[in-house]
């Protein structure tokens, strides 16, 4: 499923993708493999977090880094980070009482397997993990000032004011207008993509201009990336996606798709994969993150 | 309900306990004051964060941060978050799927009253603003240095070998040992304590000397704390309590009682008591800890 998904990428940038996704994958499988007698959190966690996401965040983190002459070793633990507390949100966002879902990725959803209880644990003990990753000396090449504005960055990008706010305002249906659903999707999904790459620019000690590139760089692409979520949801193939389709209008819920129609919608994909690009127009070293967004823009999963 | 449960402190202890519960209760109620559209969140979390608890954990960080000579102000965050964890996991530790309870401290659980999907929410919620309350340059006058420390000892005894590992052991119903009862609760219970202890002491920047002591006192704090809270289940007030009591027995869980029988328990709270304040028998000034534990001991609720 995996290597279909990146057709129009060059051989370079397809590498260096599949190596990153390789380099994280390894790392987040070594965090959890010892079982102690409460193991099946260990094993409910590990569950959900090596169930083959395509590794967006964490990418973007390895990709800032390296961008502005960083060492990948340095943003390795904030990209597992990002990692955990994106998959904690899906593991919570599947539960019975948020979107009850039984699919994730083509694999059963964490209660399905562990039940609601330990999948309720498996999403708090990812969360709380981490912190814990980013913030331990022993697992880190980062200087404490790196891990501490990093760990900062991460919580207020996932809190209150940020993705669990977004998630309220998802589940409380407040939003009709495009407005509306434009800053629930900047809180739900945009707030990490924007956290994984400002994580990837404090492991590379960069500078203001280069972190303000590499935001406006994520809120667009967070931007394209909700809206092509929406249309898949709508128009998508289920087999490649994993999961199922058509849930948001089985729901009647407000998306993009409803209130701006498919046109607009793939024509605003398109604007905002190319502002995200020209965000980092004057940085060297740019077009694995160019090629980035154009995957993603074309993506079918 | 508060002002009952503390007869046995002299007036001055007294005092400095309340004080220390207002102060912490004022800083508490700053941080979710504003109400954005998805406010309910914030109303969720603070419903459960103002409820009146006996903030114990909020109070060891600022009472060892004084024993050691260190400034309130610096530890009054610390203390926060602490409490903010401690929250979190009895608003999920509450939900349907886990303890399904429907009252706390005298009052509806989170999910009563704001319903599940919220009551997760405010947990995920309350967990992640513990960290960024730690970590917001803007919030403390701690160093990034001590930020860093705290949010790490935090976290590692919040997570999957800590409060949420313990949580686990305690839904698998594994324990039918004395020895598997006591990790439980040094997970569950203790390793929080001991991090608010902990939290205090880098606060004060104290020694490696008043670092054991401090977690020496916790550790021997919560295991009294818990075998006092199995006996209190079986014996105690209900009305006094502010929840159901029996709800051990009634559930056929092993505890402390259970097993060792209520005269072995209250010997064993009286022996941990005194060893807690036998930790720090050389420490000017500890009067008021070793006074909060013999309240603990002694406490109806």
């Amino acid at each position: 499923m995996k290597k279909m998904g990146i057709p129009n990428m060059t051989e370079k940038n397809r590498e260096q993708f599949q190596s990153d996704g390789r380099l994280i994958e390894t790392k987040l499988s070594q965090y959890f493999a010892t079982r102690p007698r409460w193991g099946m959190l260990h094993e409910a966690m590990e569950y959900s977090l090596l169930a083959g996401g395509k590794r967006i965040r964490p990418a973007l983190t390895l990709a800032f880094c390296r961008l502005f002459g960083g060492s990948v070793d340095t943003a390795l633990p904030m990209a597992c980070a990002v990692e955990m507390i994106h998959t904690y949100s899906l593991i919570h966002d599947d539960l019975p009482c948020m979107d009850d879902d039984d699919y994730r990725r083509g694999k059963l959803t964490c209660h399905k397997v562990y039940g609601e209880a330990m999948a309720v644990l498996a999403g708090d003990g990812l969360l709380t993990a981490a912190f814990e990753v980013l913030l331990d000396p022993a697992l880190t090449e980062m200087t404490r000032e790196q891990a501490g504005e990093a760990a900062f960055v991460l919580a207020k990008a996932a809190g209150h004011n940020g993705m669990v706010g977004g998630q309220t305002l998802d589940i409380m249906e407040l939003e009709t207008t495009e407005q509306g659903i434009l800053e629930l999707h900047q809180k739900k999904t945009g707030a990490l993509l924007r956290a994984a790459a400002e994580m990837g620019c404090i492991a590379a000690n960069a500078g203001e201009a280069a972190r303000r590139a590499a935001i406006s760089y994520a809120e667009h692409l967070g931007l394209a990336f909700q809206i092509q979520d929406d249309l898949l949801d709508a128009e998508g193939d289920p087999q490649l996606m994993g999961k199922q389709t058509g849930s948001d209008q089985a729901a009647g819920k407000q998306t993009f798709l409803s209130i701006l129609g498919s046109e607009a919608c793939r024509s605003r994909v398109q604007k905002e994969t190319e502002l995200a690009k020209q965000s980092l127009a004057v940085w060297e070293g740019r077009e694995y993150l160019c090629a980035l967004a154009d995957w993603l823009e074309n993506r079918a999963y």
